[in-house]
């Protein structure tokens, strides 16, 4: 087993490093970063984060996420198996996107599990680190908590595949690439172009590296469109940010 | 045993690739991140977090802090142990909150754990790094350099408590939280306000997801009274910063 | 062995975390961050990192770099190995500085290491996690493709070392010090100054702390010769930045 973390916290703080405290006093499996550097309080942005880095971490592996704006709130705290993956997230949305139908999930509620005398203020120490850590050593999440048949789900619309596929820019990635949530590979069209608030594309490229200056679409390496620019940044030439619409549509 | 670091380097320069490579020659012992993020010489940020997340740590934990803006003069480089935990650190103050009057101290000084050839610009890796490898391999600190009955002490003072609490704001996080050294728990009063530069707030709260908008007081997962602001930052609310006085008070 | 990472993915975005997780699938070889912060294709910033960085590692450690403006293009992948250690990056100059003529370097190019239905915009996931991930296993580089006799080299030009010695500021670190390509051991004068655009300064010190205002010539922790400033920024006070030309030459 070992223990991945992503969280909101950035790393000046110490939140990480207490965090980290935690699990490495309870137990010996080891400890990586995904990342602390989640917009603060951005659901949607860790959920697509994990949604795009989970997958191709072995069985095993315990996520622990915690963007967490309702903390010590009566929001509760989801443990999630599937496919022998473990997810530990607040009941916010974060597990939307990485998780099916066919998930096991439960409410982390079982004190025994928590540390003593926790805070209503980080519940990242006091619930998530030392129940990731007894994961970690065998406990099974059903002895965290009672099972749930369902959870919360995020406040965002996936595409609906069609002759016009409406979809999202749902990250803009430090090379300023625009990426959408609209999987190629489900566009009915053999020729696609994008349609955006005062523009339209329908030049396609394979690789960033090759591009003639300019906008393109790209299909990136999770099979979403993107657009891309050839040496720049999509973002700033086009000024489109996150949460913008798009529309993919046949191109001759 | 494992070792942990604590600088104020930043990622982009190598200067903590290279310490990492140090230690990762001369052990096996496990290498992990507290943070490389502290604002550049600042002491007093560094001891704080220091407080912070060292108690969460194990036993056998070897802290390696390095916020040296005396490298190469005649500053010493303490080794102390307490509670099983080793703490490596420039004589500058960096160790006065995490430590008591029960620790074992010496000034690292034997130049058999140092780097053969050493400068004077980088003790990270000519001298904290292998002196770390060493304890982790199983060398006591006393092997080190002699016992030491005094060192630096931070150029700060604690907060008095009484009827009037003077209080600083030593830190403010990534939400914008205001962080007093102020502990809940020695402050005398049953109910209590806070009194800053044109502020006074007497609310209490004890979750950040549920407060109401405005500036309220809430005690943190470390048990020092807090400002905070509900779904904003009290330090852009406020105009406060870190350093800031404060005087926590009797309330009706 | 152990594997190291340096990119410039940031780790907002979740490249490293995919790389990660595709290295902890297929090897329990410990995965260690050297950084990921290097500005966005800047393929001069990582060869001097790394340069600087690797010495200090140990024999066995697999060396992941992956800066890549041409990925997807015809460019190729080097894996090298020199005194143990081995470096995996693209065709592009990146490893120019770390590597000398007796370096063993292939084309990895065998599709068996790849992942199956790679990408064209992320080899970092598709080509050289796996690849890291067979060579900490036992795998051969010479398994991975062919032989090379040479590969690109950095558009730089390391400096000529004689009366007057021409050398370029290659890193501005997180302190403000401009660090030079000049080596100290190298320039043939008993005492030296440093010119630059509008600046003479001869004054030396020998560590940063003791230095008294002003600007000053200092010889840094690998050797080169570096510009300070006492408690200050030298990049702030002199206007200087990376890549700007000096001058090192007799002083008396």
């Amino acid at each position: 087993m070992k223990i991945a973390l992503l969280t909101d916290f950035g790393t000046r703080d110490p939140y990480v490093a207490v965090m980290k405290g935690v699990i490495a006093s309870r137990t010996i499996a080891p400890i990586l970063d995904l990342s602390h550097e989640i917009a603060r309080y951005d659901v949607l942005e860790a959920a697509w984060f994990l949604r795009t880095a989970a997958p191709w971490w072995p069985e095993g592996t315990i996520f622990v996420a915690v963007v967490d704006p309702g903390v010590g709130s009566e929001r509760r705290i989801l443990g999630a198996e599937e496919n022998g993956r473990v997810f530990l997230a607040p009941d916010n949305g974060l597990l939307t996107l990485v998780l099916t139908r066919s998930a096991s999930v439960v409410s982390i509620e079982n004190p025994a599990y928590f540390l003593p005398n926790g805070s209503t203020t980080f519940h990242g120490r006091d619930r998530f680190a030392p129940a990731a850590a007894a994961i970690a050593n065998g406990t099974s999440i059903d002895d965290l908590g009672p099972r749930l048949t369902s959870i919360v789900r995020l406040d965002y619309d996936p595409p609906q595949y069609g002759e016009v596929t409406r979809g999202t820019i749902v990250a803009v990635d430090r090379f300023g690439n625009l990426i959408t949530d609209v999987e190629r590979a489900r566009v009915p069209h053999p020729r696609f172009a994008l349609r955006g608030p005062g523009i339209m594309i329908d030049r396609l490229e394979t690789n960033y590296a090759d591009a003639e200056p300019g906008a393109f679409l790209i299909v990136g390496s999770s099979g979403l469109i993107e657009i891309s620019v050839g040496n720049g940044s999509a973002a700033e030439l086009l000024k489109m940010k996150r949460l913008d619409g798009v529309e993919v549509i046949h191109s001759t």
